[in-house]
């Protein structure tokens, strides 16, 4: 089955981790079509990996396999997961390495756990089941073990559900909201920096005020108006990107080393003033 | 249908830009065969892209479909267009990222433009037809959004007339081309640095006085002979490199740090001095 | 056929070397499934590659073709080999680059060559037969014009013995050993250095002393008892890694920058003092 299973990891390029990973899929089911999304996530950052992973899975066929393995617990108590979505399977911690992809189908937050509604269309299981896993299983080493086994007998059609055993919530991190202050000002968050510096933010565009002129202020400056494009006027720009967020940019340039912002920073939306 | 498709961009391997297009194709057409040739290219270099590209191709099965991203006029009225040459498909920007290849086949160029010369057995395309693309079309990733998506389909068998207006003439950079001086020097220019800081230059082996022996002269310094190898003698060596062209490499080092010679730089070949 | 080909390189990924050797296998075998193992390698370090390599091929399905190019005397008089285990074939030049994988086999160390006893199931031939090469062969990239047809025509079915004559010995370096000193402390050595920082050792878990408690010391610092996960305790952890390896690891950090060890230092083991 020509199956196609993306890899989201920590783990670099320069080493032997990621082809670990591919050699024991196509070990499982030699058809698979292999994608990388990136292997950049900074050490151990799954914030990181699912606003990426977030961004990524819309773009591929419907029933991709996607595997996160951005993971500071392995080896510890935190489970393995697979999640079903109307869309696509994901293979991961349970983290909170998907919050975006659960919040996307408005199911309740509560205490850093989101329960999986019945209508929500999404089944989780726990990777439980070792007939499934490589043998011996590293203590520090699940991508290859645990997650890449596991995907790739997914692949090839075993049910959910012989994975192991059904689970009604997964962990999630609390998702920046924006939110619109007393003086009417649109407060967002910078989600994510981009490689050539874009400052990616949480508000999408349905959020903007509808029709009238905004200005956009971040890292003590504010930018007045919407550009179109990266190529429009000079300097820095704001502009609903790729992603459909609202996104500040600096033609030939990088809007976060100009402005020195992070990610987590504000982002405010306000009238523009004339 | 098992096409290879490549990919050459400016997107850096850590965000998710290169994988949306990935998913994007794959969606179309799951058989495709995806390649990487590079995203490292430097931002917005076109330039770079141009030279990578054309050392690349050749070695891709015939019909092989090229996609290059590296687009600082993603947005504007720059137009997208595919190239069909003898031997391959490119799908692209119109900015001149194509230049090298369109050297190639000697067609006539004219104030930044080249003239498809109907006997040059090259036949292109403006991409305008907007169902062959992604829906919406996003103003700053049409990398996802109509260059993926068009390759995908042009994969499948959709005919080249179908995704827009038949073009004439296609934009092109000036490329250097070395000349002989007065004093019958050959002077050249370093065209680019590969990984090891080899300096790869527009002299091409058949440029060369033939049988005469030779010393290559850059950055200030004169190298007695052409060296076969990387490995022969010790110190800075010229040479007839992989792509056919005149390369300054420096044993165990990079040639471009000790010589400190950039891109445009002159490189010159005389008569060597006993 | 759907043959595993793996690439393991010092050509990075910002250039075109690695796709102009992807492009030439699937010129030649259109179904090979090309996976690369890293490009990353310090440039002509063959004893890196050689780690990386042996970690890497057991993951894969059996019969995958390996071609390891890491090759400071390309064009030199070095032969270029194939050599086929009961897993998997290797291409490579003959420099050392399958020294652990060959150590494996329990085969003869003499004078940095390997002789290949006839019950060690090991088969290796030269490759000497010019029409399984590119044509013209550039002296210095035998990835693109060598190597790469060879394992596309390997992966088609072509008999090992077709590609040139049979090998009795290959080149080796001397892989260190840990050994016991005379006062019953282990003695090993760092082989690799991942890319988190971890150090990893040239010590097998099977090396240990049985049950009793041990102390690890490297880098002037004595790290007691081992741990399971990285994520145990704080500070510097001993482990036995994913490689099966003695490892040494900083919670949250890299061993090496605290350590400022390098590859070739010593790590020892002896019983854990209370």
């Amino acid at each position: 089955m020509a199956a196609v299973i993306t890899l989201t990891t920590d783990f670099g390029l320069g080493d032997v981790y990621v082809a670990a990973m591919k050699g024991v899929i196509l070990s499982i089911n030699p058809a698979a079509s292999l994608v990388d999304i990136t292997h950049s996530i900074r050490p151990q950052d799954f914030r990181q990996a699912a606003f990426i992973l977030n961004e990524a899975y819309p773009c591929f066929p419907d029933r991709t396999i996607h595997v996160a393995v951005v993971d500071p617990g392995v080896g510890t108590a935190r489970r393995a997961i697979i999640l079903r979505t109307p869309r696509a399977d994901f293979v991961a911690p349970d983290n909170g390495i998907l919050s975006y992809i659960l919040r996307d189908y408005n199911v309740a937050d509560t205490d850093n756990r989101t329960r999986l509604a019945p209508e929500s269309g999404l089944h989780a299981v726990a990777i439980t089941e070792p007939r499934f896993w490589r043998s011996p299983v590293s203590a520090t080493f699940h991508g290859r073990d645990i997650f890449a086994p596991v995907a790739a007998h997914l692949s090839l059609g075993v049910p959910l559900c012989d994975f192991g055993e059904v689970l009604d919530s997964l962990a999630v991190f609390p998702v920046p909201v924006p939110r619109c202050d007393a003086g009417g000002m649109l407060r967002g968050t910078i989600l994510h920096i981009d490689t050539f510096g874009n400052l990616i933010s949480n508000i999408k565009e349905r959020d903007l005020p509808a029709g009238a002129p905004i200005s956009v202020t971040v890292g003590g400056e504010t930018i007045p108006g919407l550009s179109r494009t990266y190529g429009a006027g000079g300097g820095l720009l704001a502009l609903i990107g790729s992603s459909g967020r609202l996104e500040i940019a600096l033609r030939d340039g990088s809007a976060a080393s100009r402005l020195r912002v992070q990610i987590g920073d504000e982002v405010s939306v306000g009238n523009e003033i004339k």
